[in-house]
C-alpha cells in the first residue's frame, strides 16, 4: 500500500521525522504537497474537515498521515502508528510504550528548540521577538539544550542491549528523530553544538549511524531531502547560537 | 492492582489529567508523593535511574505512572496507556488513535498556556519575566486561545454519535483533559474566557457535563482535589488576562 503525508512545502519542518521514517524502511510514499499540483489545498480540506470521507475527524495541523481508511496526525502518533508496520520499533508492548514516551519527550525538545526564535508568537516575525529571543536563547543553551541532549545520551548508555541504538538492538523511529534533530541543531547553533558534543559522544555516533544506513544516506543525497532553512524549526541565526 | 501516580505535591499541575482518568474510572490509586513520606524522592530515583527494576528507562519528567511492571511517562502516553484498561476510549484502534491524536492537541495547548506566564524559561521566575509574559499573553489571548478552544468545539460539533462527547457515544479520557484546561483557563483568564464562552457553547456545556459525572463531583469535592494556584500550569495574574 501507498502511505501520504501531508506537510507544508518549503521546510523539513515536523514532516521530516515522518519521511525519515518512511524512507528508512523504503516505505510507497508520496509526499502530497510536493508532488501533486493540488497538494497543498488538500492539506488545506483535511485541516478543515471537507476532505471525505474524513469530514468529522479535522487533524489540528500538518503532518498528516493517511494510510488508506486511517488518518493520524502529530509526529508522535503517526509514528507510533508506523513503527509496527515499517518494523521500526520492538514487538512488545511495554518497549512501544517506551519508544512512545521517549518520542514524546523529543516532541518537547522540538518545541522548545522552536519557540527560542519564536518566544512570544508564531504569528509573528522574528524581526519582532528578536530581543526576547535572545533572552530565551541565553537560558535554552545554558539550561535545557544540555538536559535534553543530555537525557537521551544516559537512556543510550543504560540501554541493556547496548549503545547502538536507544532501544533494543535495532533501530526504531526515535533513533531516526534524534538524527534530525542532532542535525538540525548542529546546523541552527553550530557552537553551542560544538561545546555539548564532547559530553554526548553516544548520540553523536549514533546519529553519524544513522546518516549511514543505505536508504538513509541514499535519501540525504536526494533531491527529496530538503535543506534546513529560516522558515523552519531548526533557524541559524548567528546571534542565538553561543559566542 | 493498584496504580501508582508519580507526581510533585503542591500543584494540580500535569497530573491532574492523570488523576481525572483514575477518579472517573473509580480506580484504585496511590498518589505518591502526597500520599507517602518517601513520595517526593521516589519520583527522584525514578528520574535518575534508581528505582528497580526501572534502572533503563528513565522518565524524563513527571507525571509517570506504574502500573506493576510497566512505567509509563507523559500526560498522553499515561492516558492512552490508561484508556482501554480504565474503558476510556472506544474499542477499534482508529478510534483510539484520533482520540491520542486529539490528547496531543491538547499536549500543545497546554504547553502554550503555560508559556504565556514564562515565555522565556521555566527556571526564572515570572518576575524576571513579567514584560514577556504580558507580550505573549496578548498574542496568545488574540491568536491562539480561541483557535484551540473553536478548534475542540468543531470537534464536538462534528461527532457523528452527537454533542455529548469528542469522541462516539461515551466518555473518553480526552473530555476529562478537556475539563480540566477548561477549568483551569476560568481560573487563569476568567475575562478573556468569558469572552470566548458564546463561540464555544458545545465544550462549555461538555465540561458542565464532566463535573456532574458522579465520581468526579465527589473527587471535586474531596481533599485530594487540588486548587489551582501561582506555581502551577494555570496561573491567575490580572495582567496576564483581558482588559
Amino acid at each position: 500500500m501507498q502511505y501520504e503525508l501531508y506537510y507544508w512545502p518549503g521546510i523539513p519542518g515536523r514532516g521530516e521525522y515522518v519521511r525519515l521514517a518512511l524512507e528508512a524502511a523504503g516505505a510507497d510514499y508520496v509526499d502530497v504537497a510536493r508532488e501533486r499540483e493540488d497538494g497543498v489545498s488538500a492539506i488545506g480540506d483535511l485541516l478543515e474537515g471537507e476532505a471525505a470521507p474524513f469530514e468529522a475527524y479535522p487533524p489540528f495541523a500538518p503532518p498528516i498521515l493517511k494510510a488508506q481508511e486511517r488518518l493520524v496526525s502529530h509526529v508522535a502518533n503517526i509514528l507510533r502508528f508506523l513503527g509496527p508496520r515499517l518494523d521500526l520499533v520492538p514487538d512488545d508492548e511495554a518497549s512501544r510504550d517506551w519508544v512512545h514516551g521517549l518520542q514524546l519527550t523529543m516532541t518537547d525538545f522540538i518545541a522548545e528548540i522552536h519557540d527560542v526564535h519564536h518566544p512570544i508568537g508564531s504569528s509573528l516575525y522574528y524581526e519582532e521577538q528578536q530581543d526576547e529571543a535572545r533572552r530565551r536563547s541565553h537560558v535554552f543553551r545554558q539550561e535545557r539544550l544540555g538536559k535534553f541532549l543530555g537525557y537521551f545520551e544516559d537512556v543510550l548508555a543504560r540501554n541493556p542491549a547496548g549503545k547502538r541504538y536507544l532501544v533494543g538492538d535495532a533501530l526504531s523511529y526515535v533513533d531516526l528523530s534524534l538524527f534530525q534533530t542532532v542535525s538540525g541543531l548542529r546546523y541552527a547553533m553550530p557552537r553551542a553544538m560544538a561545546a555539548q558534543a564532547p559530553s554526548i559522544p553516544g548520540i553523536m555516533a549514533l546519529s553519524e549511524r544513522v546518516s549511514a544506513l543505505p536508504r538513509i544516506a541514499t535519501y540525504l543525497r536526494s533531491a527529496r531531502r530538503q535543506a534546513f532553512n529560516e522558515d523552519g524549526i531548526f533557524r541559524h541565526y548567528l546571534e542565538l547560537d553561543a559566542d
